[in-house]
């Protein structure tokens, strides 16, 4: 029920997933089944529209009745306790009883993380969850987190952050001893502010490829002086205003050059790498299970891969890696 | 002396500088007196050479020997105790004593942070000094601060930050009245963390423009709900980083469009104003006096540039008006 263009979106994305998941796969559809049922019968219906040839996935979709709803002005941590039937609570209790493997939503995002937290309960050991984003660079996509959930972070906070993004860029990237960058304001271990400092410290000796302080400037790149990285480190203030600014960027680059006569549709076909909802929904990591956050904003295009993005966590045993990797942190 | 391409960028600078400024102006060249005198002489005596033009403007510059030079690698403290001889040291004190009215250097950045502050000391009342940088965006320049010299800060610090800021917008960039936006992660004045939530309340109280808070999406359009915004208030940590990131963005993207085939001429030329040389340099705002950061890279026209921007903040009376804010920053 959450998100700018929801139910729609939701629904859309749910059925597009469908269509290109394996049989094995069904999706729960969470909220109000009169809403679902009606959104569902008005995409499905119309013979013209892009949703009609997907009439055979309706039988893998399940509705789950769900009354409230929280709206995306709603405080967190109010709404999660005034609302135990909303569609984020039902959904994520799914999962903590077995009858679901992983959430999706591109509702209120931190009614998302704090409902994470109370149903799923967080790995032992940790602190905090993150957000981990994925960041088009001009070599491979960069795993960064925390990208919006903790905007006071301590040092140990950074280097447990360090840890879940090697397993995402394990699991859901498919890297290799992934190279992990801290972000911070030049290169020297002494450089940063006194967390990222000691952060810095602490990271040299977690058993991680840890290749020191990256900049601002590496992360378009992709990679420091010392070579690629595939995770950069950052509290989740700093790591919520680069993406925010990141989102943003390509459109004023956009229309700067469009004022000079270059075709805007081409340049937008060019860019569509850095189109956010090319690269699904952002995990909630550290909590048991799988929680996906989707943009507010999320398209029915965004949905699908958020949703298979989903699949993969449950299908690479990430939440499982993620138990092993804080429970032995020096081993590796 | 410094920079990575001094002295010749700095020599072909004060050149350039010179050509245009009325005849009021003459600029004193701080460093080792044969190695200037050779790159003067290169300079203007190349036929063929860009800067043969400006022969006649060698009288209006006065070489100072200073025989030390502070490498970019030193570390700032121990430099400016170990190199009272260096141009940075020398060029600061011909300010203090009278002898001239403003110091541009593209030197190491952290040393020329510290000798400005040990030489020409901070305004009464102010904690920290801040470096503000000009970012392009969709509307007008914003001004961000601080940009680096700072990354831990406090509340207070910020809304210092906010009161520098709003001298240089006046005064360097022409604005009335000019709007203060505080970087954070959401609009509403909860968001953001402890430092920031706490800069919220003391800025609404501050006698100040203020618009609340800024996300990062607002920096490249130069505007947030509310309105426009002339100055973006952050520490020195986060403003680096987005600093850094802005400078490598464009790179990125055009390379990305290169790809496709749309002309990089083109692009280059259409992208001109997030071409940091346009902007010349950032002021270390908060000392008593004129002290000019210039990038390491530096080119000549970048160092005109900044020499620009010094004698701008000079004929505004920048500095003055620094310290009538600071003691009596409600009274606007």
């Amino acid at each position: 029920m959450g998100g700018d263009f929801a139910p729609r979106a939701t629904v859309a994305g749910a059925l597009l997933a469908l269509g290109e998941l394996d049989s094995t796969h069904s999706i729960q559809l969470v909220g109000r089944t009169d809403v679902i049922t009606e959104q569902l019968d008005a995409l499905l219906n119309d013979a013209g529209g892009e949703f009609s040839s997907l009439q055979a996935q309706r039988g893998r979709l399940e509705i789950v009745e769900a009354p409230d709803v929280i709206e995306m002005t709603d405080k967190p941590g109010s709404a999660i306790r005034s609302k135990p039937k909303s569609s984020m609570l039902v959904g994520l209790k799914l999962q903590a009883d077995g009858n679901s493997d992983a959430f999706v939503s591109a509702g209120n995002t931190g009614a998302q993380m704090a409902a994470s937290m109370v149903v799923l309960k967080l790995h032992n050991g940790l602190k905090r969850p993150a957000i981990a984003t994925v960041f088009p660079t001009a070599r491979k996509p960069v795993v960064v987190l925390d990208s919006g959930a903790n905007v006071d972070c301590g040092a140990e906070e950074l280097v447990q952050f360090a840890q879940l993004g090697v397993v995402y860029a394990e699991d859901l990237l498919g890297r290799q001893n992934p190279a992990v960058g801290l972000l911070s304001i030049g290169e020297e271990p002494e450089k940063g502010n006194a967390v990222v400092k000691e952060a810095h410290q602490l990271l040299q000796s977690a058993g991680l490829n840890f290749v020191g302080n990256v900049e601002g400037r590496d992360l378009p790149t992709g990679q420091c002086d010392r070579g690629p990285i595939d995770i950069v480190v950052c509290d989740g203030f700093v790591g919520n205003v680069v993406l925010k600014f990141y989102e943003s960027i390509a459109p004023f680059i956009i229309g700067l050059l469009a004022k000079s006569g270059i075709d805007q549709k081409t340049m937008m076909d060019a860019l569509k790498q850095l189109d956010y909802s090319e690269h699904g929904g952002a995990p909630l990591l550290g909590v048991n299970g799988v929680s996906i956050i989707s943009h507010g904003k999320s398209s029915p295009r965004a949905i699908k891969n958020a949703v298979k993005v989903a699949v993969q966590a449950v299908d690479t045993k990430m939440d499982e890696h993620i138990g092993r990797r804080l429970g032995g942190a020096g081993e590796a």
